[in-house]
């Protein structure tokens, strides 16, 4: 199938990139392509990793904000459902199919609260994180309001800087005041390490682990004194699931990125001193690019600027390529460092982006590739939902 | 009308931050917000501007994406038209009712000259741009297959380094043979000097535009010699349209940001070394936010972070505020510095973007308030509209 077949009968234009059973070349770029093996594979990788520590993996939606990728985490990974960040995209998900949603960060606005409180109508058990009193009233009430249950988690700031409480006196007072509260029920201690995932050596990043393992031990033995059982521990991302994994404390991972990888995690170091994304994980996600412009010899311009990605956590890298670098990076131009000259103009390039949450969520598609075809075209379901 | 009656129907979650009619106080966010006076006032002076120096002004729709927005501009500043980057914005444009539509950019792919081809048909006079001969052959082709004209302006790189051309030898070369291509219109250059906008000082933003103006008066010069007249000389930005404008040699701005204005354009300077953000163009758009978590006394997190808006020129900064400092960006938060601890749990501040348009790029919708009032919510219509 060429493309003007693939996309014959849509007179002026059209919103996809791609349609499955295109050829891989007849692309409509800039836009995500997923490798799909690449996908399975990390995807099946993670959930064995997880299985063999003992431990549950509720996948960090916030990286991907598509349900379908998420399915495809439970059916290939085992994962136990979802963690994502805001009520807007907990309501994606649950809407689309997953039976256990958590959003791992705080709620407090009331309209949001609301809404949150009626996440359970669609059938998905649902969790937030508290770490102020004043919110337990807030979410109770919603719930009752509701007829719904809201499971609440203590978050521990534990290093990140962000939300969180740094006490164990503070994560009890919490924990008992969410398990005296009507439509609410506690369900634990959430304490991701965020700030250290992209510290570049292992030894680095087991030492931070080290003290926020310590703090949730701590804090789950507080808890344990006054009656309160953690059904969930949870915490740990691409960077450090094997210390949580392994804590004996905690008890869910939530790792996002290593399904998808991206440029600045792949930089960091395992502990043989390896990339992890020399073997640990697999490049699945790119941005497929075009030239669009060759008007000096050492210099090639690419359709893939701000508009495509994030570049907060550096520039994209070119995948499998060595002769050619990704320079620099305008609204809607990539600049491509070409020396030898050996690009042409609707020459396609693959970058690996700089960071693939932000990256994810400016598109609105993503196009899963295999074998040199267009397998699924599937939508960043969640994307802005930042509400 | 408070957020509970608003989104009153809505049972399980809404797709958008406000409604027309609510409150200031009661928009969802993290979302856009349009402030409309300013919006108007901004759009009408850049009209008054254009006029007085007897120059059109196609206005650079990439910024803001939005038909309705585009439509303003017309009706209150006088704009001829819309520039943009991408085919699929100007199908977006053409749809939305704007007659007059330059794709600012190179199309090389042949399904998106095809595309292209196709959009007179919405009724759109269409024109791009050209910096290889090669390409002139295919854009040919296309209109004849479908019965339209695609008019062409030859690009300059007058500075930028991207794409276009740098002697007048080769715009002639270019223009004689767009001018004797079937299907297609010799209509002009294009030459927007995009790397000296955001130049602090005006003094070096005159010395790059009179390099541009060089170079365009001889160019034109070249293709008068060979009979070919320009009717469109265009270029210009926020931080130089006065250059353009008053060259006598360019007769079409192309100003984008001057709108919306952003923290990294607004402290570019004017001649008399004011940033043009105290006087010559107001804020209008805001990233409105709220703090959702103040664990510690100096330190207020809020719900804007990557997800919210690109950070590639630099952080947003807090409007109307010197109390408190928006100093840290992670995917979906902003840590706010508040060492007064001035700041509570839901209070909502106004961020002033890094770079109005990849921030704009990320959201659905505008929400335009007036008078506390939410008077409108528009769609960013051409969001993701990369390809």
């Amino acid at each position: 199938m060429n493309i003007k077949e693939s996309f014959a009968g849509l007179e002026v234009g059209y919103d996809i990139p791609a349609l499955p059973g295109m050829d891989e070349a007849d692309i409509q770029t800039p836009c995500l392509v997923l490798d799909l093996d690449a996908l399975e594979r990390n995807v099946a990788k993670m959930g064995r990793f997880a299985r063999e520590m003992g431990v549950r993996h509720r996948v960090h939606g916030k990286m991907h904000k598509s349900v379908d990728v998420a399915l495809l985490q439970e059916r290939l990974g085992g994962s136990v459902g979802v963690c994502c960040q805001k009520v807007s995209e907990a309501e994606v998900f649950a809407r689309g199919g997953i039976k256990d949603v958590l959003v791992s960060n705080q709620v407090r606005d009331l309209a949001k609260i609301d809404r949150l409180a009626r996440l359970p109508k669609l059938g998905a058990r649902t969790i937030c994180c508290v770490d102020d009193l004043a919110n337990v009233a807030d979410l109770s009430a919603a719930a009752v309001t509701h007829g719904t249950v809201i499971e609440c988690l203590v978050e521990i700031d534990c290093g990140a800087g962000r939300c969180g409480v740094t006490s164990t006196a503070t994560v009890v007072e919490l924990g008992q005041a969410i398990a005296c509260a009507k439509g609410l029920k506690f369900a634990g201690i959430q304490a991701y390490q965020g700030a250290m995932q992209h510290m570049d050596k292992y030894e680095d990043r087991e030492a931070k682990i080290a003290v926020a393992v310590a703090m949730v031990r701590d804090a789950v033995e507080g808890l344990k004194a006054v009656g309160l059982e953690c059904d969930i521990v949870g915490g740990g991302g691409t960077g450090s699931y094997y210390f949580e994994g392994n804590s004996g404390v905690y008890n869910e991972l939530q790792c996002g990125s290593y399904a998808f990888m991206d440029a600045d995690y792949g930089r960091i170091l395992d502990k043989n001193g390896n990339r992890i994304d020399r073997g640990e994980w697999e490049n699945a996600l790119f941005i497929l690019t075009s030239v669009m412009s060759h008007t000096k010899p050492d210099r090639a311009i690419c359709d893939a600027g701000l508009k495509a990605q994030s570049v907060d956590s550096g520039l994209p890298v070119i995948f499998g390529r060595d002769d050619v670098k990704y320079i620099k990076c305008s609204d809607e131009h990539g600049v491509i460092d070409d020396p030898q000259g050996v690009l042409k103009v609707n020459d396609k390039l693959k970058l690996v982006p700089g960071h693939c949450d932000p990256t994810c969520n400016v598109h609105d598609w993503y196009v899963g590739v295999r074998g040199g075809k267009v397998e699924v075209v599937w939508p960043v379901s969640a994307r802005g939902k930042a509400y």
